[in-house]
């Protein structure tokens, strides 16, 4: 198998730290999204949606989507379990792990694809006013996040999983979307840190 | 456990059909969401988003978002399986709903939600100009999915899985976000009607 990488946008990335976590090494295709090498080519032909990452398996089969990627290696690779255990455990790691996507990496990417002008050729067209009214939805979230991670040290529970991987790489692109995390959310602030020490981070 | 739902909103009813699916009865509780009710009471102290559907376990455990719900009832009760079959069917299944929330649901949600005089409540602010932009999007998937569901019956393969439900209701949903089917998309066209057909669609 081989798995078409994008590099530093937040989605080839998510896989990235996934498989870091996993232990999993996967032989990588380089693409180079800031020249849209994915909008043609050899990820165009795989992805209709010209999008990345994209997993393409020995028979030809491709697999696209982020978390359906990550899916597919919790299959093979049980362990450890970034999708939870047990019925009540998936549910809650699938809730955490929607909540922090459509409530907080969504919202930061919203902000910086509509406001940001090296995305102009990339969102088509730009809606700024758009852009502007997603700050203040990923800033209430992380209240909301705040309070939660009082009483537990993960997203959805005690244990690491994939809703902490799209967090932490939600929080990373706020910089570059000039959304600041407020001092006073210590609780978040805490589980940031301690995401971004894991060495699965660097990936 | 019970079920608070939210009618005629389409992430309530998703969860709906996925229980007709699998033929399973949960007590609900109705909260009117015409009258904003979700916004307050049972619903807010249950849901600090503020959402529905809410699912409420014996022991007081909430889980939210519809597809979690869901995959906690694929979990009790694996068959019929609505989440795929093993590593690969799994992954397609996660690919192929993510591919239709993400390029259908949600763009038609986003007009609905952003031009539509009755929702200037639910939507605070509405933003015009990207509901106007999101039209398109839902468009040019349809395009996309009536080639793939040129050599197959559903969304995912061959079975019935969560991402036709995702994709019914969505088009559902078309009508009142005020975006056409094109007549040519005669594939599209047959996979609705066949999905409208079954008798989980009146859930």
């Amino acid at each position: 198998m081989k798995l078409f990488d994008g590099g530093r946008a937040p989605n080839p990335r998510r896989v990235r730290v996934f498989l870091a976590e996993k232990g999993i090494e996967v032989p990588m295709v380089p693409v180079d999204m800031g020249a849209l090498e994915h909008k043609a080519g050899e990820v165009a032909s795989r992805n209709p949606l010209r999008r990345l990452p994209v997993l393409e398996l020995d028979d030809g089969t491709i697999i696209t989507e982020s978390v359906a990627i990550c899916r597919y290696f919790e299959e093979l690779h049980p362990e450890p379990a970034l999708f939870g255990r047990g019925a009540l455990g998936r549910a809650l790691v699938e809730m955490w792990q929607r909540r922090i996507e459509f409530n907080l990496f969504q919202p930061v990417a919203f902000a910086f694809r509509h406001i940001h002008p090296a995305m102009r050729e990339w969102e088509v067209p730009q809606v700024p006013e758009w852009g502007e009214v997603n700050k203040p939805k990923a800033v209430e979230f992380l209240a909301l996040l705040d309070k939660e991670l009082a009483s537990r040290e993960f997203a959805a529970g005690d244990e690491f999983s994939i809703a902490d991987i799209t967090g932490l790489i939600a929080i990373d692109f706020m910089k570059p979307a000039r959304i600041a995390v407020a001092d006073e959310l210590s609780n978040v602030l805490r589980w940031y840190r301690a995401l971004a020490a894991r060495p699965s981070a660097g990936a």
